[in-house]
């Protein structure tokens, strides 16, 4: 009988962990919450319809289907009994483990304003996305209706606040969307019509890449029509707006800016699985962890990815929340399994930085490297290669390959669908108002539209 | 300026009235509560997770942004004031018309029995088809993890009622899911575990078919592990199951089926605006029209498809709720306005019935015209040609054929997405029970499984 690997959480991380250890004479369970796998970086490609939900998301079963070794529960991993070596799950299920592996990510941050969360909508899940689809969607509807100016101007007012790689791809994409599809397909609406507001508190966007392309990525989006707010603090979210501070004018009065939806993206913090796992954590909540991904005193558990704070050897700041550290820490952490099965001392890990890129919408990208710098169309099909490859599942990759170039030629989107709110309607029949009224905001449904002329 | 023309309904008959007058010189508004055109007949492949919910939904503004002449309304038709020839809108909105086309066809009707939709999901709009799949989806994830084998298998038990071609293609897709899909997936479930019951009340499935077609269609099911059950009455519907009995044995004692999924496929009813038009209604309530497609007395007022009443010239029975009645009503509405404005003479409408099909399977369908019968591969082959091209968009079609290929190749399924109560989810962070964990079946939660062996 092998050793027994628990994995909480089927994202980067914990599949690659998996994966590698298909080999090895080990028994792995993967528990997570949800039952698809979910290819997060082109999550805000869902939300403004470029892609289907299902073709960012694979049945992590599916992904470990042909492994033999490796078993999928589908739950939500609660407390861990570090001394008994035992995973309870929320409905009670024990797991007991040799190793574990925490892989569970990180969730919205509001950095104290919980607040907010019921009017500025997040993007870490699949349902995240499918309600910003379905907000900006029914805003174009309510505004197609608006007889009033102002009022239509506002419907059509998208707020994205944090200026990281999600916050930019994000703005560029629904500004794309609006003026380039929908606004054809809408008699009343003018891409002039349209407002998207990137509000972002430091010097520039995409800090986390040069200064040259930082400056390229904001004359992009500029180009697509994304108003770009620097320097600019958020001081309060709250139902249909936003109230900014211009941190370059303190005697300036806040501005409120009405909006029909506001996204998000200005941080992450680690799920809250990390303090139920009561080990040290870093300032920001992530566990700690040693040279070998490990947690302190506790060889047998590891922590990865987006959950975890390591900082490299030398360096002053741990590693970012992104996809590749995930990868490449679950294949190490697999790695040290599998040595310690061979007596072999465990290895330091290296993070191999492959560089950072960000989209910005049709043929629009900035990227970089250790080696380079690329921007414009290079940048965007490059990016677009390597997010194919990326992507699990071989028919996912058809599908969204088929998808990015018939959006390409014809400027359409497939994936306009509004299914909003389907669990309201469950014993509605047909009496029950419409289940597309209620998500339409509220000023939107008071006015009286003019018949057509 | 041309004259109103108002369609309520944007599924077959509410488009193709739409597209029959783009060149006639009228101004058309197409109102409708969803965004999106329907092909319902493949509604069944969404709730088995062969297609993409967005696969066959269409957003109806892009079916008509070529068509100068129609402009389409997110709303939800409420009142007609006759006299004045207005339309008003659940939102206060008025529509003024000069021809009004009711299109907006049927809802799921449980013969008043409506406290059975708590139970018993219907099978009409994507809503549905999504919710379909989740309980199946989530069935196969519960039963995985119990070790009880009698729970096992309540859990892997589905009820469809109702053996029109709805209900057998869904029992047929459901079986063949479980069977040939799933169970390859799950470490704990045989595909000997999964047990699909259809239960109908007359003598024999698919009763619109030839009784040879019909006896076909039975031992298809059979063969895909289908329990058919004929003469057999539903005596109630409650959480977790159906009792029936046997109308072939008055003595026998009713028979309780405990399941995780019942799907209510045994009938449909206008939806209400019928009634609130207060014109002359069916038994049934379907609005009753005259020989050409027109309201009795109001000429002006269209009804077509599975909304209206419509008894062929010597025939006894009304034509039945189906895609190609409501198709050739819309054009035929349309030809009558067009006459209209031209002074000529309106026109009886003649339907021209091009036969049925039914596919119960991967190479298994039946299907029947005025000409011929056919049953098996080549029937299968026929059916798919015919959905594929009556798919409305160019694109849909072939996202469709790319995924059916796929899945006819691979016997795998893309579109295995649980997104389960997304709304619930919206401020939980992730310190509330998993989204998930609400949709199963309570006696799964409840369970205590064992750890992996």
């Amino acid at each position: 009988m092998g050793k027994k690997v628990v994995i909480v959480g089927g994202g980067f991380g914990g599949i690659e962990a998996a994966k590698a250890l298909a080999k090895v004479d080990v028994e792995i369970t993967v528990v997570d919450r949800e039952n698809h796998h979910l290819f997060q970086p082109l999550l805000y490609q869902v939300a403004t319809a470029s892609l289907a939900p299902g073709s960012i998301a694979v049945p992590i079963r599916s992904v470990l289907a042909s492994q033999e070794n490796a078993r999928v529960v589908l739950g939500e991993a609660m407390f861990v009994d570090k001394e008994a070596r035992e995973l309870t799950l929320r409905d009670g299920t024990v797991l007991d483990y040799d190793y574990l592996i925490v892989a569970c990510g990180a969730k919205t941050s509001y950095f104290g304003r919980d607040e907010w969360a019921a009017h500025a909508h997040g993007m870490k899940d699949i349902r995240d996305a499918i309600r910003i689809r379905e907000r900006v969607l029914l805003a174009f509807e309510a505004a197609e209706r608006e007889g009033d100016i102002e009022e239509k101007k506002e419907l059509l007012t998208f707020v994205v606040i944090g200026g990281g790689p999600t916050g930019v791809e994000t703005a560029g994409a629904i500004s794309e969307l609006g003026r380039q599809v929908l606004a054809g397909d809408y008699r009343n609406i003018a891409p002039g019509d349209i407002r998207v507001v990137l509000v972002e508190m430091g010097e520039r966007v995409l800090s986390g890449m040069s200064d040259p392309l930082s400056h390229d990525a904001l004359r992009q989006l500029e180009e697509l029509g994304v108003e770009v707010r620097l320097r600019t603090r958020v001081e309060d979210v709250f139902a249909g707006g936003v109230r900014l501070r211009d941190l370059r004018d303190e005697d300036a009065a806040p501005e409120e800016l009405e909006a029909s939806l506001v996204v998000w993206a200005a941080g992450v913090q680690p799920v809250s699985f990390a303090q139920r796992l009561d080990v040290s954590l870093s300032k920001r909540g992530q566990i700690v962890v040693d040279k070998r991904c490990a947690v302190l005193g506790h060889p047998e558990i590891f922590a990865i990815g987006d959950i975890a704070h390591f900082v490299p050897e030398g360096d002053e700041w741990p590693l970012p929340g992104v996809a590749p550290v995930a990868i490449q820490q679950g294949r190490h952490a697999a790695a040290q399994i599998q040595r310690d099965l061979q007596r072999r001392a465990r290895q330091d890990f290296v993070y191999k930085d492959k560089g950072m890129m960000a989209t910005i919408g049709r043929s629009r990208a900035v990227a970089q490297t250790d080696k380079m710098e690329m921007s414009g169309l290079m940048a965007w099909l490059a990016w677009g290669l390597i997010h194919i490859m990326y992507l699990v599942g071989f028919r996912n990759r058809l599908i969204v390959l088929f998808n990015w170039v018939w959006s390409y030629v014809t400027f359409k989107r497939g994936a306009r669908l509004i299914v909003a709110r389907h669990d309201e309607a469950l014993e509605g029949g047909d009496d029950k108002p419409s289940p597309l009224h209620a998500a339409v905001p509220a000023r939107a449904r008071e006015s009286r539209t003019p018949p057509p002329a």
